[in-house]
């Protein structure tokens, strides 16, 4: 039993065309017009498939396929949004090779004790909405339904009622419900299966996430007569940070990573000087205790680059995944999948979040990572060879018709 | 002969509700629908004072009180645009104690030689559309008539589309007009005043400025596995910019100031590596010597600070006006008029750009200021006491109606 390369191909062209830039990237934020169209889209397919379609409070879409008895289904998910100028690969492929393990499952006329089916979530990259993964955060029971709602984009527009202008504020409960597995496959977005040229990577499990937001109240002037001894200037403060997050990550050293990726700055004109800085913090490490340690020394960098420049700030350290660790045989059966193509693989550590982060807390876990060009995502040239992404939905396929069981 | 203090108080308070922020500031930029109904309240003002109004191809306003004899006006005037959440004082009490003084003429029906008018510039503060200064920019032959209708703002909107959508403009020639002297009063923006407890500086000239753009391109990547040995992060080498462009002014000693007021991030969300950042950058100084080793530091910065992080970008010095002194004689006008009145004044250099920067080099130009509180301007703390502007609104009348001469 193989995946259909053909169709695969079609959708991946037929669904990327939806929120497509002029440069072959995506923009299709969480729960915009271009977001229901691609989710429209889905509904249709899976529902082509036979898949029997519902919708939750969260708007994370679930199609199930019947098994044989009736037991716990195997699911295979991912999300269908993007970051702004991102790629076309980055959460379609996941859902899209689900799809197409169904439908190849189809094909095939394979019968399965479990029911397998495919999940599709919202608001994964945290773009629009904070935090990230909230779709499945919420399913998890890890975030309240009403924060989730509760959620506001940069323009004060609630996730709620977003959900509910589009049409996809479905009645099913969101909550953990029995899962034989839940199997997710993504691109990489790191460098090491293309520098290594193998097209399959085995996951086992997540590092570890803490999100922190910074802001920094100066005192906004004007740049021409206000003397440079008075100033007490929020983007200097700023600046120092940044620079101060770059050095977190060279002293607790090893794998860990340290990123300011958005930094909003107040009046933001060129003869004003800033009154007020907004910036994230990212901080990752598969090592828990690495992460707690990079904290305390975020705090060191904001109290000093605040007093050096005689600025007030706040400090949130708003949300934390601990490291993850999936399911042995979950693992082992993704293993045994890829083994049985005969292409290579290897075991590999997530750098990047996943849904999947928040479903093992609920179900055995496990995810197939294929090579990312360059290493790149969240971006235009996000890029992964045909080749590689037949292996990849090969492994899904037959690691979801194992974990279901025949029939 | 003097001002009536309630009548312009009343008239500040009336003007300044038209795009009132809820803490007390001022968001009024060019050209919007709160520009308009500002610049209408004008109008409908200065027609009320007797003035002959009309409006040129930028959209400045321009309102004569005629003289005795046809003989070039003495001028006042500044302008009605504020930056974003700026103050009530910057720009607009310039306007208003220019129409003061008209109402204060007619009141005693003194009658002058010179015609005496008044002139609101459009688009001084650069917020909206850059550079700043445009509308007297254009009157002083600076800028051409076309770039100033083809500046755009963020949305794209044209400078030239907006004048037109808002009804001001006008058919008037944009071009130098004979005058006897133009006469600015304006808030100092800086300690000075406060600190030396004087109500009135007799302003001298005004400092030298330089504005350059720069668009630094590092590698749009995911926070997450992109590994920190692999990274080109636009906004560390920003911020190593924003380190140096402080330090600039440091090097160079003496008055000049450099501010980082601007600063844009794309894609700006906490998960990406930042791929692109577009930042200003002010330098100002009483000396253009000065000016000019700046942007060599400058460029310096740039070159350095995007090696180590292997971006590449784009320098731009788009914007230089040099120091501008201005006229003896209106100085001395000035002086004598302060001096009658029997209160504290110092002679003072500003920091900031002013349309009487332009008017300089095509009439006979001097300043009145009156102190800022703390220093502060462009924010919404603005103030000036109403007994310095009384002082500072009486010299201005007295030392326009010494230009204009007795009939």
């Amino acid at each position: 039993m193989r995946i259909n390369r053909e169709r695969l191909q079609d959708s991946m062209e037929r669904l990327g065309r939806i929120g497509a830039t002029p440069r072959g990237g995506l923009t299709r934020l969480a729960l915009t017009d271009e977001d229901r169209r691609g989710r429209d889209l889905l509904v249709e397919w899976m529902r082509g498939a036979g898949l029997a379609v519902s919708v939750d409070q969260m708007g994370n879409i679930l199609g199930l396929r019947p098994g044989a008895d009736a037991l716990p289904p195997v699911l295979m998910g991912s999300h269908a949004d993007s970051v702004p100028t991102g790629g076309t690969y980055d959460g379609q492929l996941g859902v899209l090779c689900a799809l197409e393990a169904i439908r190849s499952l189809n094909d095939a006329r394979t019968e399965t004790r479990h029911p397998v089916g495919m999940v599709i979530f919202t608001n994964e990259e945290g773009a629009r909405f904070q935090p990230a993964m909230i779709g499945s955060g919420v399913m998890a029971g890890k975030i309240p339904l009403e924060d989730a709602y509760n959620a506001r984009d940069r323009d004060g527009i609630r996730l709620g009622d977003e959900l509910e202008r589009i049409g996809y504020l479905g009645g099913e409960p969101c909550v953990p419900r029995p899962m034989r597995a839940y199997l997710e496959l993504h691109i990489e977005q790191g460098p090491i299966l293309e520098e290594q040229g193998l097209p399959v990577g085995v996951v086992e499990g997540i590092v570890a996430i803490a999100w922190s937001r910074l802001t920094l109240h100066g005192v906004q002037d004007h740049a021409g007569p206000t003397p440079m001894r008075i100033r007490h200037d929020a983007l200097v403060a700023a600046a120092e940070v940044v620079r101060g997050v770059r050095e977190i990550s060279r002293q607790v050293g090893g794998d860990m990573v340290s990123t300011v990726g958005r930094l909003d700055v107040v009046p933001n004109i060129p003869n004003a000087i800033p009154g007020r800085v907004v910036m994230s913090i990212d901080l990752r490490d598969p090592d828990d205790t690495r992460i707690t340690r990079a904290l305390g020394a975020l705090d060191r960098v904001v109290r000093d680059a605040a007093r050096r420049e005689g600025v007030q700030y706040e400090l949130e350290h708003y949300w934390r995944v601990p490291r993850t660790d999936f399911h042995p045989d979950v693992i082992d059966a993704v293993e045994r999948a890829v083994g049985s193509l005969g292409c290579g693989h290897r075991r590999i550590f997530s750098g990047a979040g996943h849904d999947a982060q928040y479903m093992a807390a609920i179900a055995p876990t496990g995810m197939v990572f294929v090579p990312s060009k360059a290493g790149r995502s969240h971006c235009e040239e996000e890029f992964t060879a045909l080749d590689d992404i037949e292996h990849g939905a090969n492994t899904l396929l037959l690691a979801a018709a194992d974990l279901a069981q025949p029939a």
